[in-house]
């Protein structure tokens, strides 16, 4: 059974996982018949937002390992613990968990540092030739690691994350919500979701073509 | 366009909504062209539970509105300023807090309470003639409502759940995850998802079947 790593960052479209994103992944990884490897880094979340004010919960603090394991159902590993031996493929939903747990970029931009143990899994990926594939504002995360090589990605269209990638050494390729952009030569594949998305059935069709690309370069 | 409440009870399998079930309910109305309206009571969740450990977090407390606005992507509205005049359907996905924080028949069986808002409602949609779904352990608040006039529900096939069902007057059918049942004089539609399920691709079959047998009612 083809094993798929995904990169969670806790449980909430504005401080974690965005969880439409997670469960589409799964569900489509297992259809295709494909065992999903959840896992996430045992660190705190940047902060708590109220999804119904949009503010900070202020005091409130949360782990992101711990909140990923609500989309896993406990099931869920240190991130720490997983290096590409033990993976066929690696997936990233989106979600602001992406742009602000597992590395910074929704504050700090191109300028942004990544998790040590997220960037030295998907380095790992890329020696090893696994292909991985970025969800959504993920694709950041692939611009700060594979930018030197001239990655190849999409977000959507968003000018100012556009921008970033670039400044990153990443070429931003712009797609619809239902479309997939593959770098072939990096074996990167990206989709825009909810960068883009107004309506979850759009949302699952994109995500859907991004792990089918995915399963199909192992 | 068809308009669906979605009853969410937290963020989480253990101590609120289950949210593979839960998205799935969305994917599938998004998919029929229904519009989906989440709501869940304004309250405090029983408790919180560490998701990886299964423990209780000692000292930790959390909104069931403001959890569920998670899943929700901020749009979820207080169950109590929903009335059955608002919707054509309404729709319970499962997870702990279906039995913990819009009843208590986690832990009282059917000697529980309801949320008063939640069993409002659903009183409220029966009168009206309108249809009703229920998925994993949300059946028990449909035989704790509906208990007296017989009911007709699946909760898959566990003993002690299906004994609390039939000590509320509610009739249990035995079920596969992929199937669902029809009450059709009472208009209710049930399935087992993850009550039975080991993979997210069957619970999807099984919720797909049931939102489009619920929406065949309308």
């Amino acid at each position: 059974m083809v094993k798929v790593g995904v990169v969670l960052s806790g449980c909430g479209v504005f401080d974690g996982s965005e969880i439409h994103e997670s469960v589409l992944t799964l569900l489509s990884l297992d259809q295709q018949g494909a065992e999903a490897v959840c896992m996430a880094p045992d660190i705190e979340q940047m902060h708590v937002i109220n999804h119904m004010s949009g503010r900070e919960m202020e005091g409130e603090r949360r782990n992101v390992l711990v909140e990923s394991a609500r989309i896993a159902r406990g099931a869920v590993t240190d991130v720490a613990a997983v290096g590409a031996a033990d993976l066929d493929a690696l997936i990233f939903p989106g979600g602001y968990g992406a742009a602000k747990n597992l590395c910074d970029f929704a504050i700090k931009g191109p300028e942004s540092s990544l998790n040590p143990e997220v960037e030295r899994l998907v380095r790992e990926m890329r020696t090893a030739g696994k292909p991985t594939a970025f969800l959504c504002i993920s694709p950041v995360i692939a611009a700060k690691v594979l930018g030197g090589e001239g990655v190849e990605l999409t977000i959507g269209n968003d000018p100012d994350t556009v921008e970033g990638i670039r400044a990153c050494g990443g070429v931003h390729v712009e797609k619809s919500v239902t479309e997939i952009h593959e770098d072939t030569v990096r074996r990167v594949v990206s989709t825009p979701a909810y960068m883009l998305g107004q309506r979850v059935s759009e949302v699952a069709e994109g995500i859907d073509k991004a792990v089918r690309a995915l399963l199909s370069m192992v």
